[in-house]
């Protein structure tokens, strides 16, 4: 995979959006690898992801190396840069014209990642392991958990692990403990792996759109606890996995991903408990590498996946 | 295929059952072609079904013929009939000391079905199709609308067609109508292809586990209206459908199968609407053929297919 | 769906080539509704559909009433039509500069389609139906069949029946037959709906990229006849079905869409011909929908699906 | 889980064979915890899979510790273990009348595996976990490999590993010390996890339904070397992966699993093989699974899988 450069757009639907970015990207230099764009009807948003080669563009990126993560806003204004600044000077005519959200990525800048995991393993192994495989382009800043039993598979991967215990009376100080060591590891993102803590508002607001959670079932069926328990008492046909980012409502924010298996009267909640960690991997992981990618775009609840 | 005797059982899970069963299909000459069971650990039941060739049975079951369509309690003393009768008779012994409900029913007695409908005709138009080219072996006796926009169809199969008017101020005379044709016509069950009024719990209630309907979602997710446009709101990965009996409480009944198609945030709430039509028909089309082939046994508020 | 003009080109990977096209649409007044694109590195080509609103489109296409399907060259060569003619004047020097290949189509435009069918109907009911209920934005101007069987589903849906019959002796008086009858109907494109007889070499390339075939496996495994034996006999797990562009090798024509469904032991040969039914008619159904749509574009032996 | 044993029969379908063999296991003091049976109609073999409860069996199983895997034969007059040939002298009445093939196995025996693998790590990463974390439950014997890479993760799971170069020179030489390793650490069965070396007819013969293998296409598509590429130039919309037993021609042996995953132009061959790499985790591991509970019997070239 060659470098390449990534730019995510959000912004009224009207004429002419698709050649002015097309246009700048090519006065620029830049070679178009792909685009993807979305008009949503109801919302009347545009959405555009464009990847490009920036071998030739002529606005210097190479000292360009952050997440640029702001989804909040996507604002140009959040940057000062060098490569970045350049570029928001730059697009600033075309951002103002069509009063675009927006944000620039380079795919050769590893975001870096803090996973949140209780006892259950699957998801971390799975993970770590297609992580050092190279399927996800991030780095793995450190894993936090509320048991210290993931020590071991964190050692292997040569991962920071830290345990931050919970108990009912020490949430504040658990929380104020994971701040401190999301300061300390400064991540773009973080992943809760089957993390069976629930996080408090201040904290999830503080990280819009960089939390990505698993929930094990497919929402917004069997939202809560022991979905596999509740779907087995329904007596469903196929059990879910669904990622999300976290909001403030349980299991409520934008769903990135979710897919089904099938089950039957043989399978027992433990079956499905089984079955469901297949779906779990495959479903966050995916969530991950699409987030890493930069192909996530967030608008209202919902999310496009280019 | 060829003809077949059906027997399925429901009782506590204790030792010796299937060796009883078994046993007697063989002494009176029948020659066990299928044999299907589970057994429930949380309910402690027990549940089968055993399909035999009943050319060299010693029961006469040849003049047994209706579907013995009687799950509420599957229970051996409602029938009269020779053939079944006598075959109670001589299976009294087992079903009395493993307290078994059971059923008995023949290949080759075709069941007799009511079809309901509105205007959306997919369900309907496949039903008719799959009926006649063979795969649902059972008769489709009438058709009952409140619109009389598919009789086209009805004529083209040749099956009966009534429509029963529904408005706001005539729910009562309408479904005495509807009863009264159902009396006339004597269904063995009744499927609901798209049916958008809802039955009274009194209807309901006289037919358990005979009205078969199909819900444009994955239940549990988005029960009531337009659950397409409530997925498309939610912006699910997925859009589901779910086949299932009829119960006093709004799509909670036993289901009997569901399925799934991917979507993207390409797909308009009308795309979602047209992949979930061809959902609909495969699941529904799915859940009567096992209701045909006397698969399906309820159990609680779940079912088994065999 | 509001009205929409379509334009999809193939031509060498180069840079500029999306910001010549989007500036192109914008400049005449067109609204880009969507863009795909996607840059084959192995064959080093770029293919592109944009979907533009023509209501402020500056070049009149009000009589632009082809399908102009020409897909062997997509030459804007072609055309003496008005409408047609000026938009190739108008977009010469960029095809010219780029090299490209390209073809413009209006969805307003309805394309006419002959549909070929033996005994099986099941892919037949299904495409009458999708038309009628319109889902395929395309005319069925005719069905040509080797039996009489199905005259009466295609008086239903008053679409004219030819029965051609086929023996050992007649081929070529037959297909001259069809030929006759393809001259005076003039479709756009043919669908072999499970038609059982194989079409000459000449006739095939007389048709490139405008006949549609249905088989029955999901290629290349099991090509020829009797596929789903073929899959019994090989004890495999799923079955599938394959629409595909038919060329002058059998069963090896540039892939449109293909699916599968998961069989087992229990299945019979005849389970699975009734399952494989199923598969046919979604997979076929969903190959033509997108012909019809314009999102079908061949490169080598392989297609994009924009 | 409870223990469990289990009878596997094959034999000529007759009358009585279910009413005997339930029968038996009744008056033995044994609970029939699942039963399946499968009638197969081309071959008019019966192939029968019962579970019981051994708790209250007459017939002392608990010295009986071996896999009894002897699927050439299934025969019962192979074994002289206490347990095993008590059960064989009660239950030779039954075998004989009915000239069943049989083998018995318990839950609670668990077989010993041995995988082979080269530098691929997928497959063999994914096993060892499902192993440790309980969901295979069997033992892994030792991880035989032709590269050291796999070194690290065989220590992390502390499973012995041993490196057996091949090379075009010494292929026997190496098939000897791959021998000799086998008959030191006595395998129930074999897994090859992406092993990329073929074995000699010989090896593969002397242990018949004993080696399970994965191969990364959707057979009988794509034999041979380099599957995802020639999925990737055939332009196929869904590639797959298919576990089978091996046998003395290439990816021709009984299929235990197969499933696919959709592909569209968008994915490189990159991409094929990276989605393939889930697909033969998932399809290998419960190919293994059923293995190991003793869910497959094979006839002629096809599995059931009870």
């Amino acid at each position: 995979m060659k470098p390449s450069a990534i730019l995510l757009i959000s912004c009224p639907d009207q004429k002419g959006e698709v050649a002015a970015i097309a246009d700048f990207v090519f006065r620029h230099g830049g070679n178009i690898l792909h685009a993807d764009e979305h008009a949503d009807e109801e919302s009347g948003l545009f959405l555009m992801r464009v990847e490009f080669d920036p071998k030739d563009f002529d606005i210097d990126l190479s000292h360009f190396n952050s997440a640029q993560f702001n989804p909040g806003q996507m604002a140009h204004s959040s940057s000062t840069q060098t490569g970045l600044s350049e570029f928001a000077e730059q697009f600033e005519p075309i951002a103002t014209k069509f009063q675009m959200k927006w944000r620039l990525a380079l795919s050769s800048y590893r975001q870096r990642a803090i996973i949140f995991v209780s006892k259950y393993d699957h998801c971390l192994v799975d993970l770590l392991y297609r992580q050092k495989s190279g399927e996800l382009a991030c780095d793995i800043a450190l894993i936090i958990s509320n048991h210290p039993d993931n020590q071991p598979i964190a050692d292997f991967y040569k991962i920071p692990y830290e345990v931050v215990s919970v108990t009912k009376d020490n949430k504040g100080a658990a929380e104020a403990k994971i701040q401190s060591l999301i300061d300390q590891h400064r991540p773009d993102f973080m992943v809760l792996a089957r993390y069976m803590q629930i996080l408090s508002n201040d904290f999830v607001n503080r990280y819009p759109r960089r939390i990505i959670n698993i929930h094990h079932s497919f929402l917004p069926a069997f939202v809560g606890a022991r979905p596999y328990h509740q779907a087995f008492e329904r007596g469903v046909k196929l059990i879910g996995a669904t990622s999300h980012y976290v909001t403030e409502v349980l299991d409520d924010g934008p769903i990135i991903e979710q897919d089904v298996v099938r089950v039957s009267h043989r399978d027992t909640a433990e079956d499905l408990i089984r079955k469901g960690r297949d779906l779990e991997k495959v479903v966050l992981s995916r969530a991950v590498r699409w987030h890493v990618e930069n192909r996530v775009l967030v608008y209202g609840n919902k999310t496009v996946v280019f």
